[in-house]
């Protein structure tokens, strides 16, 4: 029997997980952004695995090259969002029969590209025949045993940050579906954070040295969405005050009348870090950032209510777990 | 421009590698079964990631479970052959469409089953659309630094031995894709050496502790292949004296007038290990071969001429470099 509707993402791993047994003191629980094992009393071996499927995660216009660059980006901005250093890189490679050396010869350089920016190395793989161009990556690091920043930490009265403006990538994407316009430097800024996405690498380990992050995941799901899961790890709420627009967003958004705070909130594949900071430490965090060159933009409160919330000037309105809906269901492709 | 014929999985490495930095002092080279990154003067963290796709790695009759109780089986055989215990386990899952939560199921038991057939989890992943299914692990372990069992230490004088006999999965998968015919007990035994495969962990682990094994690599391109790959990594040869041949392989082959050197040599998704052994360690190697229930067939020894040829009847004869076909090329499917 066929389904007629597709298993979402978050029902498929929870059918896994459901049949999957649990190892014993497990250090970071299964659905964080990465796994651990404990190597001693004081370390712990970080793992992660994601794959790029150039189906639903590679957009027109992207070279092989990009989207091989991109793959070690989504892995690495796991990493920063927990705070630690990726140290070692191995991809497996599923490559269509009529794939041209050229071809592979610009997934090798942007695999390489990708990842010396996060000055970490590809040290070993494998390639097998599939229907789509897949790269599955798996990165190791180390970091100290209780110094990984989780999901599920946060605490009522932690103020929420980001690390970046948000709006660019699915505006770009809607530029480079063919769907929306725009021209000049704006066009350029954000059809680039699509094809050139960065990971907040230096932000998020600057952060993991100040002990201020109380909870933290990156943004690639969307503003929303990685919101109610930081709430559902942590059994809290969040009251955004104010929605961290991208300014070649709402240009954008003006232009195509398309509605902005949608945009925003219900975009995703930006790679930005979403972040709870105890108040006390706020100071401390923003010089971290600081030193390393980066921003950090207070957007509203961790609440002990369990809604998620936006300040509007109607009033407060309901921020649903609406993600990113993959541009593969897009009626333009 | 297309290729015509496609660009062989040594080739497609070969490209990809060219384009990567190398990781200063990496301690496996690339190349060999697994990868390392040194955690410290003596550990290793060993890191492995390997691919199934439904379209090249799975048969017909095989169940999405054994499928994925499969994609354990290939990648803890490379531990195996490197003598280093699998720890945790990641997996990273494209899925099609219309995939039924029923299929899902399956995989996560399948996963969960082989995970703790060989004592390990999985404690993490992701999963993402695509074309085919594919499962793609990703395995971490740790090991003391210079005792992992690598493709490049065979000095010529050292016997040549092999952990269980050859010849059954290449029948066993002629079977399924139903060319050929074998019956009863046989029939089963064939078919369940695809369906079912066996990694040889306790032998890998245990020859691990007897310094004995001078190199090391798993089967599952191929008895051939697998020398050829030894062969090149130490600079040396081989004179295979027997061949080691499954009597269900022997029985298969004069029923259906197939090739029986061809199948033993030529076949592959067979996962033994085959091993170069100081000569003087060899007891050693047998006595704990013999201590965990297990096999150790010597099959030739290692040349200082770097030639791999097999002795027949009528004298010498070169066995070819040629691996395993993937079924996806053969004619029936």
């Amino acid at each position: 029997m066929k389904q007629s509707k597709p298993i979402g993402e978050r029902k498929i791993i929870e059918i896994i997980q459901k049949n999957l047994a649990p190892m014993p003191q497990v250090p970071i629980p299964f659905g964080d952004d990465v796994s651990a094992y404990e190597i001693s009393k004081d370390k712990l071996a970080i793992l992660k695995t994601d794959m790029l499927v150039d189906k639903t995660d590679v957009p027109p216009h992207m070279t092989h090259w990009q989207a091989a660059r991109k793959a070690i980006v989504m892995n690495v901005s796991d990493f920063a969002a927990k705070g630690v250093k990726p140290l070692a890189i191995l991809v497996s490679l599923g490559l269509p029969r009529n794939i041209t050396a050229k071809d592979i010869e610009d997934i090798g350089k942007g695999l390489n590209a990708g990842a010396r920016e996060y000055d970490t190395y590809v040290i070993g793989g494998d390639t097998g025949e599939a229907s789509d161009t897949v790269i599955s990556l798996s990165v190791f690091g180390i970091a100290e045993n209780g110094r990984v920043m989780l999901r599920s930490g946060a605490r009522p009265g932690d103020l929420v940050a980001v690390t970046g403006l948000f709006g660019k990538a699915p505006a770009g994407l809607k530029i480079l579906l063919g769907e929306y316009e725009a021209t000049g430097k704006t066009r350029e800024t954000l059809v680039k954070s699509v094809l050139m996405p960065q990971a907040r690498l230096k932000e998020g380990l600057a952060l993991g040295h100040t002990k201020a992050v109380t909870a933290s995941i990156d943004s690639s799901d969307g503003l929303a969405w990685s919101l109610h899961e930081i709430a559902r790890a942590s059994n809290v709420g969040f009251l955004v005050e104010s929605l961290p627009i991208a300014e070649e967003a709402r240009e954008f958004a003006e232009t195509n009348k398309v509605d902005l705070p949608k945009l925003v909130l219900h975009g995703g594949e930006e790679y930005e870090l979403i972040l709870t900071i105890n108040p006390k430490l706020w100071n401390r965090a923003r010089e971290a950032i600081g030193e390393i060159g980066g921003s950090l933009f207070a957007i509203g409160k961790v609440t002990a209510e369990k809604r998620i919330l936006l300040k509007t000037p109607e009033g407060k309105r309901v921020i649903e777990p609406k993600g990113w809906e993959h541009f593969k269901s897009d009626p333009t492709r």
